[in-house]
Protein backbone atom coordinates (compact mmCIF):
# COMPACT_ATOMS: atom_id res chain seq x y z
CA UNK A 1 0.00 0.00 0.00
CA UNK A 2 2.90 2.37 0.59
CA UNK A 3 3.84 1.71 -3.17
CA UNK A 4 0.01 2.52 -4.12
CA UNK A 5 0.12 5.93 -2.02
CA UNK A 6 3.55 7.22 -4.03
CA UNK A 7 1.85 6.61 -7.05
CA UNK A 8 -1.27 8.30 -5.32
CA UNK A 9 1.75 11.34 -4.30
CA UNK A 10 2.64 11.34 -8.16
CA UNK A 11 -0.78 11.68 -9.80
CA UNK A 12 -1.35 14.61 -7.11
CA UNK A 13 2.02 16.46 -8.43
CA UNK A 14 0.46 16.43 -12.13
CA UNK A 15 -3.20 17.24 -10.76
CA UNK A 16 -4.87 14.26 -10.47
CA UNK A 17 -7.17 13.29 -8.04
CA UNK A 18 -4.45 11.06 -5.96
CA UNK A 19 -5.51 7.48 -6.50
CA UNK A 20 -2.69 4.94 -6.80
CA UNK A 21 -2.70 1.23 -7.93
CA UNK A 22 -0.78 -2.09 -7.50
CA UNK A 23 -1.34 -5.20 -8.53
CA UNK A 24 1.08 -7.66 -7.06
CA UNK A 25 1.63 -11.22 -8.14
CA UNK A 26 4.13 -13.75 -6.09
CA UNK A 27 5.69 -10.89 -4.56
CA UNK A 28 6.34 -9.18 -8.12
CA UNK A 29 4.85 -5.87 -9.03
CA UNK A 30 2.51 -6.43 -12.33
CA UNK A 31 1.35 -2.98 -12.91
CA UNK A 32 1.64 0.36 -10.70
CA UNK A 33 -0.53 3.54 -12.03
CA UNK A 34 -2.42 6.30 -10.60
CA UNK A 35 -5.31 8.35 -11.54
CA UNK A 36 -5.03 9.89 -15.69
CA UNK A 37 -8.38 11.30 -16.22
CA UNK A 38 -7.62 14.53 -16.93
CA UNK A 39 -3.89 14.00 -18.68
CA UNK A 40 -5.48 11.69 -20.94
CA UNK A 41 -9.23 12.99 -21.74
CA UNK A 42 -10.53 9.35 -20.78
CA UNK A 43 -13.32 9.14 -18.19
CA UNK A 44 -11.94 5.70 -17.67
CA UNK A 45 -8.39 6.13 -16.81
CA UNK A 46 -8.55 5.29 -12.97
CA UNK A 47 -5.73 3.96 -11.69
CA UNK A 48 -7.59 0.45 -10.68
CA UNK A 49 -8.38 0.12 -14.38
CA UNK A 50 -5.21 1.41 -15.62
CA UNK A 51 -3.47 -1.36 -13.54
CA UNK A 52 -6.00 -4.14 -14.61
CA UNK A 53 -5.15 -3.66 -18.30
CA UNK A 54 -1.24 -3.14 -17.70
CA UNK A 55 -0.91 -6.34 -15.25
CA UNK A 56 -3.31 -8.38 -17.81
CA UNK A 57 -1.22 -7.36 -20.66
CA UNK A 58 1.95 -8.19 -19.00
CA UNK A 59 1.62 -11.93 -18.06
CA UNK A 60 -0.74 -11.77 -21.61
CA UNK A 61 -4.15 -13.30 -19.77
CA UNK A 62 -7.27 -11.27 -19.13
CA UNK A 63 -7.50 -13.66 -15.80
CA UNK A 64 -5.27 -12.13 -13.10
CA UNK A 65 -5.31 -15.60 -10.97
CA UNK A 66 -2.99 -15.20 -7.80
CA UNK A 67 -3.02 -11.06 -7.51
CA UNK A 68 -3.73 -8.49 -5.32
CA UNK A 69 -4.76 -5.61 -6.26
CA UNK A 70 -3.67 -2.39 -3.87
CA UNK A 71 -5.68 0.77 -4.40
CA UNK A 72 -5.67 4.02 -1.84
CA UNK A 73 -9.60 4.63 -2.26
CA UNK A 74 -12.20 2.10 -2.61
CA UNK A 75 -12.72 1.12 -5.98
CA UNK A 76 -16.04 2.61 -8.10
CA UNK A 77 -18.88 0.87 -9.97
CA UNK A 78 -16.27 0.49 -13.05
CA UNK A 79 -13.07 -0.47 -11.47
CA UNK A 80 -15.16 -2.68 -9.11
CA UNK A 81 -16.86 -4.35 -12.19
CA UNK A 82 -12.94 -4.74 -13.96
CA UNK A 83 -11.92 -5.87 -10.66
CA UNK A 84 -14.56 -9.01 -11.13
CA UNK A 85 -14.14 -9.47 -14.79
CA UNK A 86 -10.46 -9.32 -14.16
CA UNK A 87 -10.78 -12.32 -11.57
CA UNK A 88 -8.78 -10.44 -8.92
CA UNK A 89 -9.14 -13.23 -5.77
CA UNK A 90 -7.90 -10.36 -3.34
CA UNK A 91 -8.77 -6.15 -3.00
CA UNK A 92 -6.60 -4.51 -0.31
CA UNK A 93 -8.04 -0.72 -0.24
CA UNK A 94 -6.95 2.42 2.29
CA UNK A 95 -9.98 4.70 2.68
CA UNK A 96 -13.43 4.22 1.87
CA UNK A 97 -15.40 6.61 -0.57
CA UNK A 98 -18.82 7.74 0.64
CA UNK A 99 -19.79 9.33 -2.86
CA UNK A 100 -18.92 5.88 -4.95
CA UNK A 101 -17.54 3.67 -3.10
CA UNK A 102 -18.48 0.40 -4.86
CA UNK A 103 -16.81 -2.44 -2.67
CA UNK A 104 -19.04 -2.00 0.65
CA UNK A 105 -19.79 1.47 1.27
CA UNK A 106 -22.76 2.53 -2.27
CA UNK A 107 -22.83 -1.21 -3.12
CA UNK A 108 -20.57 -4.31 -2.50
CA UNK A 109 -20.08 -5.63 -5.91
CA UNK A 110 -17.17 -7.18 -4.82
CA UNK A 111 -18.92 -10.20 -3.16
CA UNK A 112 -22.16 -9.93 -4.63
CA UNK A 113 -22.70 -13.83 -4.95
CA UNK A 114 -24.87 -13.89 -7.85
CA UNK A 115 -21.77 -12.48 -10.08
CA UNK A 116 -19.38 -15.49 -11.26
CA UNK A 117 -16.60 -14.26 -9.00
CA UNK A 118 -16.05 -12.70 -5.55
CA UNK A 119 -12.82 -11.22 -3.97
CA UNK A 120 -11.79 -11.47 -0.51
CA UNK A 121 -11.59 -7.73 0.62
CA UNK A 122 -9.44 -6.01 2.78
CA UNK A 123 -9.83 -2.40 4.13
CA UNK A 124 -8.60 0.53 6.27
CA UNK A 125 -4.77 -0.15 5.45
CA UNK A 126 -2.76 3.04 5.75
CA UNK A 127 -6.36 4.90 5.57
CA UNK A 128 -4.92 7.99 7.46
CA UNK A 129 -2.47 8.92 4.75
CA UNK A 130 -4.81 8.23 1.95
CA UNK A 131 -7.67 10.37 3.47
CA UNK A 132 -5.36 12.87 4.47
CA UNK A 133 -3.67 13.79 0.83
CA UNK A 134 -7.35 13.35 -0.77
CA UNK A 135 -8.54 15.95 1.36
CA UNK A 136 -5.46 17.94 1.08
CA UNK A 137 -5.51 17.67 -2.95
CA UNK A 138 -9.18 18.70 -3.06
CA UNK A 139 -8.06 21.68 -0.67
CA UNK A 140 -5.46 22.98 -2.29
CA UNK A 141 -7.86 22.55 -5.38
CA UNK A 142 -10.42 24.69 -4.12
CA UNK A 143 -8.13 27.61 -3.01
CA UNK B 1 -28.90 -0.25 -33.01
CA UNK B 2 -28.66 -1.81 -36.48
CA UNK B 3 -25.00 -0.60 -36.81
CA UNK B 4 -24.23 -1.80 -33.38
CA UNK B 5 -25.24 -5.40 -34.34
CA UNK B 6 -23.02 -4.74 -37.02
CA UNK B 7 -20.46 -4.50 -34.61
CA UNK B 8 -21.28 -7.65 -33.16
CA UNK B 9 -21.17 -10.03 -35.98
CA UNK B 10 -18.12 -8.55 -36.44
CA UNK B 11 -16.99 -9.52 -33.02
CA UNK B 12 -18.32 -13.26 -33.24
CA UNK B 13 -16.59 -13.59 -36.94
CA UNK B 14 -13.35 -13.26 -35.15
CA UNK B 15 -14.75 -15.43 -31.96
CA UNK B 16 -15.30 -12.91 -29.52
CA UNK B 17 -18.59 -12.66 -27.69
CA UNK B 18 -20.63 -10.53 -30.09
CA UNK B 19 -21.76 -7.10 -28.45
CA UNK B 20 -21.27 -4.42 -30.36
CA UNK B 21 -21.98 -0.18 -29.28
CA UNK B 22 -22.21 2.90 -30.90
CA UNK B 23 -21.68 6.04 -29.60
CA UNK B 24 -23.61 9.16 -31.67
CA UNK B 25 -23.27 12.67 -31.07
CA UNK B 26 -25.58 14.96 -32.74
CA UNK B 27 -26.15 12.41 -35.46
CA UNK B 28 -22.74 11.67 -35.93
CA UNK B 29 -20.90 8.49 -35.09
CA UNK B 30 -18.38 9.45 -32.31
CA UNK B 31 -17.16 5.16 -31.88
CA UNK B 32 -18.32 1.97 -33.01
CA UNK B 33 -16.48 -1.02 -31.21
CA UNK B 34 -16.94 -4.79 -30.12
CA UNK B 35 -15.86 -6.38 -27.43
CA UNK B 36 -12.07 -7.39 -27.92
CA UNK B 37 -11.56 -9.41 -24.80
CA UNK B 38 -10.05 -12.58 -25.83
CA UNK B 39 -8.15 -10.80 -28.77
CA UNK B 40 -6.01 -7.98 -26.83
CA UNK B 41 -6.12 -10.18 -23.53
CA UNK B 42 -7.54 -7.44 -21.71
CA UNK B 43 -10.57 -8.31 -19.51
CA UNK B 44 -12.04 -4.23 -19.75
CA UNK B 45 -12.10 -4.58 -23.40
CA UNK B 46 -16.14 -4.79 -23.31
CA UNK B 47 -17.68 -3.09 -26.58
CA UNK B 48 -18.87 -0.33 -24.75
CA UNK B 49 -15.63 0.85 -22.50
CA UNK B 50 -13.43 0.82 -25.94
CA UNK B 51 -16.13 2.48 -27.59
CA UNK B 52 -16.10 5.22 -24.23
CA UNK B 53 -12.54 5.39 -24.52
CA UNK B 54 -12.82 6.15 -28.64
CA UNK B 55 -15.34 8.49 -28.12
CA UNK B 56 -14.02 10.59 -25.37
CA UNK B 57 -10.65 10.68 -27.36
CA UNK B 58 -12.64 12.09 -31.04
CA UNK B 59 -13.98 14.65 -28.93
CA UNK B 60 -10.65 15.91 -26.32
CA UNK B 61 -13.20 15.40 -23.52
CA UNK B 62 -13.95 12.90 -20.82
CA UNK B 63 -17.48 14.18 -20.41
CA UNK B 64 -19.35 12.92 -23.21
CA UNK B 65 -22.27 15.43 -23.16
CA UNK B 66 -25.20 14.77 -25.46
CA UNK B 67 -24.69 11.59 -26.46
CA UNK B 68 -26.49 8.26 -26.73
CA UNK B 69 -24.79 4.53 -26.59
CA UNK B 70 -26.80 2.20 -28.24
CA UNK B 71 -25.17 -1.62 -27.05
CA UNK B 72 -26.86 -5.03 -28.11
CA UNK B 73 -26.81 -6.45 -24.58
CA UNK B 74 -27.13 -4.73 -21.27
CA UNK B 75 -24.32 -3.27 -19.39
CA UNK B 76 -21.95 -4.88 -16.62
CA UNK B 77 -21.56 -3.29 -13.67
CA UNK B 78 -17.98 -1.89 -15.35
CA UNK B 79 -19.60 -0.12 -18.01
CA UNK B 80 -22.64 1.37 -16.30
CA UNK B 81 -19.90 2.81 -13.74
CA UNK B 82 -17.88 4.04 -17.01
CA UNK B 83 -21.18 5.49 -18.78
CA UNK B 84 -21.83 7.21 -15.18
CA UNK B 85 -18.24 8.83 -15.12
CA UNK B 86 -18.37 9.75 -18.82
CA UNK B 87 -21.92 11.56 -18.24
CA UNK B 88 -23.23 9.99 -21.40
CA UNK B 89 -26.86 11.14 -20.79
CA UNK B 90 -28.74 8.00 -22.84
CA UNK B 91 -27.78 4.85 -22.95
CA UNK B 92 -30.12 2.16 -25.17
CA UNK B 93 -29.75 -1.59 -24.98
CA UNK B 94 -31.26 -4.68 -26.90
CA UNK B 95 -31.62 -7.58 -24.68
CA UNK B 96 -30.94 -7.97 -20.71
CA UNK B 97 -28.54 -10.03 -19.41
CA UNK B 98 -29.49 -11.89 -16.68
CA UNK B 99 -26.10 -12.77 -15.27
CA UNK B 100 -24.54 -9.40 -14.75
CA UNK B 101 -26.64 -6.41 -16.04
CA UNK B 102 -26.06 -3.93 -14.01
CA UNK B 103 -28.80 -1.64 -15.51
CA UNK B 104 -31.86 -2.75 -14.33
CA UNK B 105 -31.29 -6.34 -13.62
CA UNK B 106 -28.92 -7.33 -11.01
CA UNK B 107 -28.05 -3.64 -10.18
CA UNK B 108 -29.53 -0.41 -11.65
CA UNK B 109 -26.24 1.81 -11.52
CA UNK B 110 -27.40 4.18 -14.02
CA UNK B 111 -29.85 5.31 -12.10
CA UNK B 112 -28.82 5.00 -8.80
CA UNK B 113 -29.97 8.71 -7.15
CA UNK B 114 -26.95 8.67 -4.90
CA UNK B 115 -24.68 8.68 -7.78
CA UNK B 116 -24.37 12.53 -9.50
CA UNK B 117 -25.68 11.37 -12.80
CA UNK B 118 -28.56 9.30 -14.05
CA UNK B 119 -29.19 8.28 -17.12
CA UNK B 120 -31.97 8.06 -19.41
CA UNK B 121 -32.16 3.93 -20.21
CA UNK B 122 -34.43 2.58 -23.00
CA UNK B 123 -34.62 -1.37 -23.75
CA UNK B 124 -35.94 -3.68 -25.91
CA UNK B 125 -34.66 -2.19 -29.01
CA UNK B 126 -33.78 -5.21 -31.79
CA UNK B 127 -33.59 -7.27 -28.45
CA UNK B 128 -34.72 -10.75 -30.44
CA UNK B 129 -32.01 -10.42 -33.20
CA UNK B 130 -29.55 -9.44 -30.44
CA UNK B 131 -30.74 -12.02 -28.29
CA UNK B 132 -30.45 -14.74 -31.10
CA UNK B 133 -27.13 -13.76 -31.80
CA UNK B 134 -25.77 -14.39 -28.79
CA UNK B 135 -27.62 -17.88 -28.76
CA UNK B 136 -26.27 -18.65 -31.75
CA UNK B 137 -22.87 -17.27 -30.81
CA UNK B 138 -23.05 -19.92 -27.76
CA UNK B 139 -24.25 -22.87 -29.07
CA UNK B 140 -21.45 -22.69 -31.93
CA UNK B 141 -18.45 -22.89 -29.17
CA UNK B 142 -20.72 -25.27 -27.20
CA UNK B 143 -20.53 -27.63 -30.26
Amino acid sequence: MRKALEMACQGAAIGEVPVGAIIVKEGMVLARAHNQREHTNDPTAHAELIAIRVAASSIGDWRLIDTTLYVTLEPCSMCSGAIVLARIPRVVYATSDPKAGAAGTLFNLLQDKRLNHQVDVTQGVLAAESSRLLKSFFRDRRS
